[in-house]
This record gives structure tokens, C-alpha cells and sequence, in this order.
């Protein structure tokens, strides 16, 4: 028997502001909580039905969770999973490649920009406060199980950029040719939001400003298909 | 006035079925639809209401957009298009670059693939049957426009690939460096959907299967992704 109180929290915690508060975010369906278990991620709790019921999970009956799930058509399956925030270490973004997201506000742009980090081994991914929420079940979903491989870090840009050595690239239209980038070992990569680009901030600390050079007429490319483009090329001349 | 009847019609193009037999499709959403109008794009006709009403736009009121609208919250224009299909001319694949989508279905998926293809001045896209539908809203929307620039061809790749002269890109896991590629000014590039990969028809034809390196632990990457990355590498050796 899961109590009317606990429902309303699993419920509750939909909202970025709950989330925060309880320091606890949920991941329901099938397919990611599975992915996320074979990554080993740890949950604090896993509710299931009986058609996903396991030696791991607690039972709950489909009525009381429709209560508790975000979805209309609520899954087997709602795992609740504990925040934990790491922080950068001195001097951690000078070495090794770092994907810096700049207001990136779409979160399936998020989720997938996880599982491009993931694939290429860049060894961190750092979110603006103008990110997407990493909590959230559109991340969670979209990183297809990533979210529990990568090390993402919630970090204000300027004070992380200050003082850095390892050199930043910025994205932007009227940046140079991405292919004609150097080997570069240590970088830290930012992709600026979908709508306005790179933010001032980020700009003051651009050793380079790259674009994927364009045949055709489409204004942008999508903020996670930019930033695959560049990890390749990077990987491309240094693999590392 | 808009009668009850149009306002079915329009409520009912939503449905593919409903598409195919009345040759028309719709677009609703401020954006896209000023978006594809910017491109030239050529609609039989635009519902609007007082908020996005113009000389070229028919006048509709809210509670009837309401009707017509396939979103819960409807937007102040609908526009609808007549479906033109286009056929490949013989040969055709045989010059330039071809991005061939073998059953990618998730909509989101086929409209950044449109615009990728735009980006990098593709020459066309084939969708086999079982891709997600050209003419919805979903692919339509995530095109940003490129719908109306990109050279879009629903076809049955087993046909149209037999006889095909020009090199047969295949994009799999188990494939070869996509950076060692030749350079190839002409080729189609299959790209393969996000469950099952490539068909065992399209696979007869491959003189080429790539992969991206992967450095990391994701299982995979989202097939518009891939099919950016494999772009840039071919237009980054043979620039056309």
C-alpha cells in the first residue's frame, strides 16, 4: 500500500521547484529505467506494477500509479533517484574535452547532447542555469541511459570559463571552417542556446569560433547535430 | 463563416489516411508557417485569425480554430498545402548526393534529417514506406522550413536502389571509419531506423558501411546525428 502523502510526492516531483526542494527527481517508463539499471545507476526507490514487478522494486497498483505518474498513459515502471550536484575541480576543464552548454533550453537537445557526449568519451558536460533541467524526464529519456554514464556538472559559465587554459571554441555562423580546427587534446566546446546563439558572456573567452561550413539554405543546424559535428572533428585530429 | 463541413476536413488532416485521399495536408504554428512562406513555399490555403490575419489569409474565428486545430491549444494560423509528389528521373541517384531514409520513424528524426539535407546542400532524400510520414506536422515543424527547399522523394528503396550506379553508403555499428571515406561527389547514404538499423534490402547494395568512431559507452546515436556527421565527412573531402 503506497500512502495518499507519497503519491502526491512522487507526483509532485514533475516540477523543477519540488524536485529541488525534496532533492529527488523521477524517471518513469520502461525502456530508460532499464537502460539506466544496466548502466548501474542507483535509485533510491523503484515503483512498479505488477507487469514489471522485481526483486528490486516495490509494489503499487496501476490505480495508484496513474495517481503518481507524470504521464497520461502511465508506464510499469517510476523510479525515483536522488540528486547528487558534483562540482568542477581546480583546474578539471583544462584537461581532456569539455562540452560547456550555453542556455540550451530544448531538453531532448539536452538528453541527446548527453548521449553525443557519451559516444564521443568527451569527459564532461557542464549546463548553464539557462539549461533545460538535467533532472528532468525529457533529459533523462533522451540521453537513452547516458545521463547515468556522463559526468554533467549545473555551473554558472563566467565564473567556470574565468581563468581557464585549455582553449574555448564557440559554434556560431560566422565562425571559421571546422574542419581546419588543430589537434586539440584539452578544449572546452560551448553550444549556445537554440534561439539566441552564444551568449556575451561565454563569447569574452572564445579562443575560436567555428562553423560547419554550409552548401545549402537552412539558417541553423540543431543544436545537438552542432555539437556531434564538432566532437567528431575533434576526435577526427586528436583522437585522444 | 467557415462551414462545419471545412472544418471537419481540416480536424481530419490529421490522419495520414485523410491526407492520401484528399491530397492535401496542414501546418499549423505561427513559426513554421512564416517560416515556409519566407521559403516561397506556395499553400492553396491560410486560416488565420484577427492576430495573424494578412491580405492572403482567410479569416477564421477562434472558437472555429478551435475545431479545425490539431493542438490543444490551437495557434492563430492554419495553413494548408496541396501534397505534390515527385518521382526520381532515371538516373537521377547517380549524380550528387543522396540521403536514403530506410524506415526512420520517428518524425522528429525525418524533419532534422530535411534539414541537415538543406544545410549541407544535399541533392535529395528518399523516404522508403516506412519512414514516419512526409506531410505531418511533426516532420513538417522539425524541418524548420527546410520542407519547403529540400528535394523529398517517397519511394521503395529495394527499387530505386537496384541499378543505382553511384556508391551506396551504409551507416551501422560494425562499419568501417566514416573519416577514412574517399572522396565521393556522388552517393547515397542510407541511413538506417533508430531500432532496427539497416534492411536486409538496402544492405545488397552497400558498397560502403561507415561508423563513427566511438570513444565512450553510448549503444548508439540518433539518426539524424549520424546522418550529419556522415554528411560533413563527405562534404569535408569532396567540398562540390
Amino acid at each position: 500500500m503506497t500512502s495518499r502523502a507519497e503519491l502526491q510526492l512522487l507526483r509532485s516531483l514533475r516540477d523543477k521547484k519540488h524536485r529541488e526542494e525534496l532533492g529527488l527527481y523521477a524517471v518513469e517508463g520502461e525502456k530508460i529505467v532499464a537502460e539506466l539499471l544496466v548502466a548501474g545507476h542507483p535509485f533510491e526507490k523503484i515503483y512498479a506494477t505488477d507487469a514489471w514487478a522485481g526483486q528490486r522494486t516495490h509494489s503499487i497498483g496501476e490505480p495508484d500509479m496513474a495517481r503518481a505518474s507524470h504521464f497520461p498513459t502511465p508506464s510499469p515502471v517510476f523510479a525515483v533517484g536522488r540528486i547528487r550536484r558534483v562540482a568542477l575541480a581546480p583546474g578539471e576543464l583544462d584537461q581532456g574535452l569539455t562540452l560547456a552548454l550555453d542556455g540550451v533550453q530544448d531538453p531532448g537537445n539536452v538528453g541527446t547532447i548527453l548521449r553525443i557526449a557519451d559516444w564521443f568519451g568527451i569527459d564532461r558536460v557542464v549546463l548553464s542555469p539557462g539549461c533545460a533541467d538535467l533532472h528532468s524526464q525529457k533529459v533523462i529519456q533522451a540521453s537513452m541511459g547516458s545521463f547515468a554514464r556522463v559526468r554533467a556538472i549545473e555551473a554558472d559559465l563566467g565564473a567556470v570559463l574565468a581563468g581557464i587554459r585549455a582553449p574555448v571554441i564557440g559554434c556560431a555562423l560566422e565562425g571559421r571552417d571546422v574542419h581546419a580546427l588543430p589537434a586539440l587534446v584539452d578544449a572546452v566546446i560551448i553550444i549556445g542556446s537554440e534561439g539566441r546563439g552564444l551568449s556575451d558572456e561565454a563569447k569574452k573567452y572564445l579562443a575560436y569560433t567555428v562553423t560547419i561550413p554550409r552548401k545549402g539554405a537552412a539558417e541553423s543546424l540543431n543544436a545537438a547535430v552542432a555539437a556531434a559535428v564538432v566532437c567528431d572533428n575533434l576526435r577526427r585530429m586528436a583522437p585522444g
